[in-house]
């Protein structure tokens, strides 16, 4: 921590404050500015911020962390990329992937024409929720286990790996027995019970970025996954909250290159909740592939006006298809297959 | 909800979108204006907002809710103030109360220390965290069970009712075993499963604002509480994220009149939490009294600085007794006791 | 400035740094920590920051500056409250003052009408605009300097001083001449031209916080005012740009206690602008009250359904009178008068 | 306008508002649904918004507005792209352009070499501050006019259209002297009287969206240009101001669909300012071409450690020749020279 201290404080304030920082288990240095008298407070202090009170005192003006509270996660721990496998599907390698599927499992029928047709389209894992959050109480709240069993069955009949939402610490284990890869949605991205009964499943974790989180905020809760010892984890931007309301969210492609400096995990997209207009997503696809993002996460519909939720924002099979043919020259310009 | 369509558009796209309102079971009312042609779409649209997937078809400008999606947490459906009870203490009547404590349970000396002191300049319920969610997992995270057994000796002791935070489905059995009033936190504010688990142990639950929470999602939040049986509902605003750095939040004072207009549930205001600096706390209680809040709910710690958490935000002892000196004219003038 | 290094860098990498250090003059202090070894750049980092370049350098982890940079404005330069008088009126003293009239100048009728009734009601200034910013081109500009011209009689027929709004530096001197407090606008918060034009005029300067203004660079927008020997400058709040959108901005009355701990100069609240619902405007006024606030700019008009701008949040004389009965008991309670 | 009443309202409520629209000079349309009874006000919106008003009236629930408010701007005014000219570089043609240089005009050697290198790596028009808008009046504040003529040289010299910000109304006919096209910065985004300065000079205009401006206002003062009679305008993205502090702003790429949706103005993004950090401009600069843009507008200084300002988000001349490098590929994946 870095301690700087008002101007013209007391010989005896200031000698308080150093005793204070010896008192926490910190070694203090004084440094002597022009205007100002700075402290170092040499110690680990990702561990605990007890130092982080001097704040309050009458003579301090500022207090300043200087470590990364991240560690498992960091580049600087694993500075490689990772990849996250499934069934023969590598996130993070050299070939992009692209998620696709409805927003909400509805029936057989719905879920097996969206698996089998962006199959056919290009995409590499079939996505479908079966527990949904949902702001209202009143709404459509997903098909639960039936939901997963349906995804399981389009795992069957395609052979694409299915990835789902997760809600609930109590469901777990029966997510994880139909999943092969669990969705942490934006609403539990700092519900750590949740981040940690994820992990303990082994399977991949998908951890989409909470609606106001920081990006050092983002980190940590992946350091959740990690300090649980499940390093099959993945990123996922899908918009923060912002004061513009144009868009559903504000898709901050900027985490594509600021993860892949901070992180090793690989990065994916979510376009469809990041702006929540079908019409503007091709155009941030594109951006999120030139960007260097590793997958995307889209929401395609066999009929979006039909839709039990999230309509809006769903793609219609045929405009998923024009969408994988227009990707590809930039795939390719990102140096991807 | 009202549809707007797009000017100039042909009869045969105009009928498309009034076919496909009935098809989702509207009526729909045309209205032609001066620049531009809106469809009012008759029936109730609280269990399903199908009818939003219109904004994505080509010739519709704009899809517009009217409905107000909170039913039982309106004052609609309760004029008057309800208050929440427990132990005697009543939030939300004639007297003002006031919750205090530590941000964490961190000894049996610790906390009976802060409750009979609280206790002593006026507080009424005493407040102390056993699980704490914690940004990183290398921080400390609640003395836990143990926690709540010390409070339950606070409160055998003073008589104070406790409020504890419940961070697990898991865990609200225990926590409603020892605690009074169950806290949601922040970042659980929209942890959908949490809230239900809460509303079943019958136990009066203080709602915390999520962090980027518009008041609307904040009502609907609490509307699951209460359409889980569970009348007895607090909404604490505890700041907002803003791009503000001076505070650790944004505290949002205009939460309490329009709660009180919105709803018929008892307002708590938080400034530990909502401005994250000790220095600030006592001003901001003052607006909150002033506003017409129905409690408050600050974090008092005997020894600040040797606090395992939050320790810039905390009060001492002698500070919460300053500040409950100075409360009293604010009290007095808001027609309260 | 406080320089932070990556751990595990060569003795070349940090050498660079501090020979860059020492080539911008400054001097280097180096602390070597447990996992960082941080660089201390001592000297005086208000007149140029080009250290923060080196957050770019790849071996800097960050660039974390030390100095405020604010000083005419602040609390260390003159630890006294300032005040700012116009014609017998003090803002900033034992008094609190009310500040009231309509958004937009729109008749002598309107204007007197309301002059008069304010001041009544209690009101010690009137405001009202002349040269109105819209967002939108076709949206009614104000009556320009009619508009002035009738400021000014209802300053002769009342005795109540006068704020309007100054929008362009061509047009101070003209402004001037009319208006005993020039109000600088949320949108030109940091049209320093501006600013120095009406710092130049030596009239006093209300300075409207820019809608996603922090306090720092607030502080430096006044900083503008007295460094351009203009030292009667007021502060007002009038509510930042967040998310929500139930309320037009969110009314941060956080601003009053962290201006009255940073600078000298009074504080002023408006709540029209803070939450653009005349509903909400009497609880915000008694927070702003309770907070320490030293005045309110309110907009009233005789006739709110009829104004020709922000007509919602506007109140009626009736509504005004009301107020300021009810907020009585609070500013007593707040040691005003 | 559509007003929706509350549930319950008397006759004598309705009728009130019914006759207050056709005062106003609409014409009233009743529907009525399930819940709600709305009313739909028939007459054109955009010359005032004085219905607004009747959101405070009791008995109404929401005034919404159904018409956008921008014309000339506005794809249905004009559906096909326009173009901006100056000196043979078209911006919005099949051509991508690159607006290239320093942050701020320091020297003559600084600005010619700059100009010279940025050129031969293909920059097609050069930037360069010679009116500074800084945060704290002690910063460099530009060279002023003495800059204006260094960037007239490097013009003669390379051949390359200089872009500038302007600062003041009263210096609009001295800048448009010397430049091609005229920036309005940030700051001065819904500074009206210096859009219309601008748009006077007859120049093309680059208008930068504000911190916390929303589309649609954006899209407002951009009115101001076309609706003064100049049709050459540029609308800017350059980051908008949010909760993350990891960057400078969040740079908001979603802008790049959105306006090639409204409006017909050709679209250019920053990303120094953006992101504010030069090791994440190359990967903005890849979404922003991927997803359309016409043009960047990027920083480049021969030496950005010894920048006069904003010295962390500068490109090297190497590093914009290697940017350079890595673009072409994705300019030619989407489909432009």
């Amino acid at each position: 921590m870095i301690i700087v201290l008002k101007p013209n404080i007391s010989k005896k304030d200031e000698a308080a404050v150093l005793k204070e920082i010896r008192r926490l288990g910190y070694r203090p240095h004084v440094m002597r500015g022009v205007a100002r008298t700075v402290v170092g407070a040499i110690g680990d202090e990702r561990t605990h911020r007890t130092l982080e009170v001097l704040s309050s005192w009458a003579q301090v003006e500022q207090v300043m962390p200087v470590q990364k509270r991240h560690k498992l996660i960091s580049r600087d721990a694993h500075p490689e990329n990772s990849t996250v496998s499934t069934r023969n599907v590598v996130i993070g390698g050299s070939k992009f992937q692209v998620m696709a599927g409805p927003c909400s499992v509805e029936s057989e029928k719905q879920l097996l024409t969206t698996a089998h047709a962006i199959k056919k389209a290009g995409a590499t894992i079939l996505r479908g929720g079966a527990f949904k959050p949902r702001t209202s109480p009143y709404e459509f709240q997903g098909l639960g286990e039936k939901g997963l069993k349906l995804l399981a069955k389009a795992r069957r009949e395609t052979g694409l790996p299915v990835i789902t939402e997760l809600l609930s610490e109590q469901q777990a284990d029966l997510v994880a027995e139909y999943a092969d890869i669990l969705q942490i949605g934006t609403r539990n991205a700092q519900n750590f019970q949740l981040l940690i009964a994820a992990a303990k499943t082994g399977k991949p974790v998908l951890l989409k970025r909470g609606l106001s989180m920081k990006i050092e905020e983002w980190l940590l809760a992946g350091e959740y996954v990690l300090a649980h010892e499940n390093p099959h984890l993945l990123f996922c931007e899908r918009g923060i909250r912002t004061f513009e309301t144009y868009t559903r969210n504000t898709l901050d492609l900027s985490a594509v290159p600021i993860l892949k400096k901070e992180t090793h995990c690989p990065v994916v997209i979510d376009p469809s909740q990041g702006v929540g207009r079908a019409d503007l997503v091709t155009a941030m696809c594109k951006g999120a592939v030139a960007m260097g993002a590793d997958a995307l996460l889209i929401e395609v519909h066999p009929n979006p006006t039909e839709a039990w939720s999230d309509a809006a924002q769903q793609l219609s099979i045929d405009g998923f298809g024009r969408l994988m043919d227009e990707l590809k020259p930039f795939i390719a310009a990102a140096g991807r297959e």
